[in-house]
Formats: C-alpha cells, sequence, structure tokens
C-alpha cells in the first residue's frame, strides 16, 4: 500500500508517520511506500520501504496533480493553517486552507477520471466548525455556523468532501479533532494555545500564563489519540457513514480548573504554583465562542476512542515527551 | 441608490426587476440606477433611471471585478445553475454556482479593500442544502447536509457569505428558498418540476404528468412570494441576524393531494383531469430525499411571510401570468 501524508511536517503529521512506520501495515495491508510533503520538507523517517519526502504548496498550480499522479491508496490530508493566523490573513488562509484541499481533491477527481483509482482520503477538520447558537452538549446533527475564517474553511472542505465521496472520486473520512492538549514542542498561532500551555510549561519547571478564568469549560484529546482516530479513520469501512462523511471525534469535556486539578495529582503543588493568573479580555471573548461538550454518539459507535482523564492525557505527555519523568 | 441584479434573466430575476421599476424605491432610498446581469443579455425594463444590461459570466476573470467597480449600493445574487444540471456537469455547476459566487465575493472584497465601500448583498439560496438526516420539521439550527451538488454549492455559499460579512466587506443576508410553484413558462431542469406542472399545465388546458404519489408532502413558496422575501431581505437590517447570515424562508408544507384539491377548488375538475399518473422511480428517489417541512421561526419573527394555502399559490399564478382568468 502507498500512503501519501500531506502536512506530514506537523506535529500531529510527524506522529502520525511515525504510528504508520511502527505499524508497518493499515487497514490489513503492508504499507511498502509514504510519500510525505508539506510547505517544507518532511524528515525522512526510518522506514523500510520507499519514501519520499516532498516540500509542496498545494495551492500552486499542478502541485496536487503532481502528488495523486503516483495513484497512493491511502491519503491524509492535515496541511492547514492554524485559526489565528487564518484570521490574521484572510488570503492565505483561504489560499491554503480551502484552494489547497479543492486542489487536491479536484487533482483526484481528474486521475480517477482516467479509471481504476478511487483512493480513501482521511481529511482532519476541527470543532472550530461550530458556532452560534451553541446548545452546553452539541450533538451529531447540529449545524456547521463558524465564527471564524478557519472554521468556515474547514466547514467548506467538509461539504466538498461530502460530495466528491457521493460521485464516487474517493472514499473520503473526516474527522473534527478536538483542541489537542498538551500539544509538545513551542507555542503555535493558535488562541487555544494555553490549554496546553498551563500544562506544559510547568511540566517542565517553566512559568505559564492563564488568560481566562477557571471555569471555561472546554473538549481536549491527547496527540496520542489524534495519531489514533486517523489510523482508525483510516481502517474504517465508511459505509454506515452514509451521505455525513464528517465525525465530531470524542473527547473529554473540562473546565481549566479540572486541567489544574489533574495536574496537582500528577505532577503536584510547585508545578501548579508555576501558573501565573493574566487574563485577557480579547482570548476570553474568543474562547466564549467556543464549544464546551460534545455527545459524539456516531464517531462513538464507530470505535472511535479519546483519554477519560486529565491525568491520562498529562500522563500520555510525560510518556510521550518526557521520557517518562516529570523534571524536578 | 445603484441596485446590481446578477441573474437578472432568470424567471425570478425578471420578477424582482418588475418589483423594483414598479417601487421605484428600496430601503427608503430612490433607485437611480439598476444593472442588470446574466449569462444571456437581460431585456431592458421599463425605467425611468439608468439602466444597463450586461451579458456576463462571473466566473470568468475580472467579470465580477468590472461589475463591482461601479459601486452598487445593493447586489441581488440571484445567479446558478439549477440542480438536474449541476448534478449532470459537475464542472459547470461548480463553476457557476461556486467560483462565480466566489468571485464576486472577491471583487466585494477587494473593492471595499480600497475605501468606504460595503455595499448590501442578497444571496439566494435553496432548501436543497438540506438532507439526511430529516426529522419530519426543520428547525433553524438543524445542519446543511446536501445530498446533491447544487446544495452542496449553495451551502458553501452561505459559508462565505456569513465569513465575508463578519469579516465586514459586505453586508450579506441569505435566503433558502422553498421549492418556487408555480413557476411559469416551460419546464426547466430542476427534478421539482412536476410540482409547477401538475398546476400549470392543467390551468393552461393541457395534460401534466405526475411522477410520484399523491402523500409526497413539501415545501412551497410563489415566485410572487419570493420577490417579496428578496425585497423583504434587501429592506431588512441584518444586525439581528448575529453571526448567522442565511435563513430559512417560511413556506407552505403541503401533499401533492393537497396541491390537486386546491386545483380542483380553483379550476374544477376537468382541470384534475388533464393530470395523467406515471410513477417514475427515479424522481421518487430523489423527492423522497428532500424536506417536507420548516419551522422558520427567525425568518418569521424577522417579518418573512409566504402564502397559507395552496388556493392563495394557484391565485397569484392566475393573476400573474393568465391575465385573471383560467382558460375554459
Amino acid at each position: 500500500m502507498h500512503v501519501l501524508v500531506i502536512g506530514a511536517a506537523g506535529m500531529i503529521g510527524r506522529k502520525l508517520v511515525a504510528a504508520l512506520t511502527g505499524r508497518k501495515a493499515l487497514a490489513g495491508r503492508d504499507i511498502e511506500q509514504l510519500t510525505l510533503a508539506d510547505i517544507v520538507k518532511p524528515e525522512a523517517p526510518a522506514f523500510s520501504g520507499k519514501v519520499d519526502c516532498l516540500a509542496i504548496d498545494l495551492s500552486v498550480d499542478g502541485a496536487a496533480a503532481g502528488l495523486v499522479a503516483t495513484r497512493p491508496d491511502m491519503i491524509f490530508h492535515l496541511a492547514a493553517i492554524v485559526s489565528g493566523e487564518a484570521e490574521a490573513d484572510f488570503e492565505k488562509g483561504y489560499r491554503v486552507n480551502l484552494d489547497g484541499t479543492r486542489e487536491l481533491f479536484e487533482a483526484i477527481r481528474l486521475e480517477s477520471a482516467k479509471g481504476r483509482y478511487c483512493p480513501k482520503l482521511v481529511f482532519t477538520s476541527s470543532i472550530a466548525v461550530f458556532g452560534e447558537p451553541l446548545p452546553a452538549v452539541i450533538d451529531d446533527n447540529h449545524g456547521l455556523t463558524p465564527l471564524t475564517s478557519y472554521g468556515t474553511q474547514k466547514a467548506i472542505g467538509e461539504l466538498l468532501l461530502a460530495d466528491y465521496s457521493r460521485r464516487g472520486f474517493f472514499d473520503g473520512i473526516g474527522i473534527r479533532l478536538p483542541t489537542i492538549t498538551i500539544r509538545p514542542g513551542k507555542p503555535n498561532k493558535a488562541a487555544s494555545g494555553f490549554f496546553s500551555g498551563i500544562l506544559r510549561e510547568p511540566l517542565a519547571g517553566m512559568e505559564a500564563v492563564l488568560p481566562v478564568s477557571e471555569d471555561v469549560r472546554h473538549w481536549f484529546a491527547s496527540p496520542r489519540a489524534a495519531v489514533r482516530f486517523l489510523v482508525h479513520a483510516a481502517e474504517l469501512d465508511t459505509a454506515p457513514l452514509g451521505s455525513r462523511r464528517s465525525l465530531t471525534m470524542p473527547g473529554l469535556a473540562a473546565t481549566v480548573g479540572e486541567e489544574i486539578e489533574a495536574l496537582r495529582r500528577v505532577a503536584g503543588e510547585k508545578a501548579v504554583g508555576l501558573i501565573r493568573r493574566e487574563p485577557d479580555a480579547t482570548i476570553m471573548k474568543i474562547v466564549g465562542g467556543w464549544p464546551q461538550s460534545f455527545d459524539p454518539r456516531r464517531a462513538l459507535a464507530l470505535g472511535f476512542e479519546a483519554e477519560k482523564s486529565f491525568d491520562e492525557i498529562i500522563t500520555a505527555h510525560v510518556e510521550d515527551e518526557l521520557g517518562g519523568r516529570i523534571p524536578q
């Protein structure tokens, strides 16, 4: 099987590639070839099969067609400009998140028109597709009313994914990721960064800023869970999805206060003492428009699984990023 | 005020132009200039102000920019390939219904970036944005899960409309039209054509084919109501819409059997006798996936009004298209 990962140099992309090379198989077939693409050239993983690492801008004419010409059996499309940047740079957000996605879908359609080609395609969407009105718990039939350009671009991607799948150009599945916490490494431009920061920095013995109040409730999963979702989506029979090709992934509904209590249990009082309260009205307003909790019955029934507590999320981070030890 | 109507040569477009030239004013301002655009050159109406009639393909580079350069205060965007044609010709549907709409929105954004320009924009969407799962009555928070390429293109238009409005590039409102019945003239390529045909042809003394059973329930409004919706949308203060810029329009939920009973009351037994039952499995399957009824509270609260009975819908057709008389 030939697997193409677009967005392979990103945080989730790298973890997905590591999982794929570790598994060596997907959906019951050996992985013989990996094509890894991103706006910057992804690092080549240790892998026994063929690997191509490509620096590519999907929104440039012909780039997507080049990727698809080799007919990958499985395509993971993770590439996107994050929410903060898509909001700050309107044109770049639409070019990368909408045009890039459409170029990819069109390239597959045109390749499939040549005959005998209908790849599986896994598209990462986001809970940013949801906006006002927001019930306390959002069910699987709730409408997509994004409040950001990023959410709009993801919602349009979901609509295109459904129509191209219905037409038989590819076999698509969209997964709406919760806010991924704890993100390793440096903060990115997402307004949701503090959800990770108030755990990641104290776990590394560093100070972190909390810009919102402790009663803010949100929807979380670990990077480890995100990779599990992607692999499960790739292996899933899409027939039970019917015409609704995108699924809200399971997650953990928790408050910032509950995050902090879990940090206290796992890492102790000293770590909690590193969180500095610095209320920020702008971030509070943005976060105030975000979903708090979901009832993701369709995804649960199809076997997707997330963490059940923030203790698990923190432990996954300590194991995957800190070598299993919390620095004292 | 300068009013631009895109799609002015279509059935609704022509009726809208007639209403505008008859009213002479909109939103409390005199209409001084009309620009009428369509893929074929619209006929010039009798009008005391300036009128430009243009044959234009919005999806061609520069066409939208040319239209917007004159800075119309009010823009009605009605232009679209109908559902049957968008399904039959995938590329044409996306080019006209998606790219054409996006070119228009982009042209307005780029014009607004030059300063002091933020027109009102009325976009016609459709109940084709709704698909599975369909409750018997669809409320205003129900998600958009279209089952056709046309519905997908309209749903994407709604998402773009909301984001461009939120960004302040224009002041947009989307109205989801019910199935417009009785459509005058010849049948078009829409699968919904029979809903009009079984009334229009018998009212003209001609035979009509009914391809579905009489218990099929659907959501209707007259062409007259559609024009009223457009004018009301143009005059509406959009502040109460918040971030949700598109509204399901009110309509009449009725079965084919109720249509026929109304025909019997208005035009008599002889007219009803002209309906020939000819079940068509393909059309039955398509229509089976369509919405049956809505609870359009937001639009009703904002003063949009549709017909209350099929007798009214038939009477509007007889008055507007048949000079008030049913041929014997």
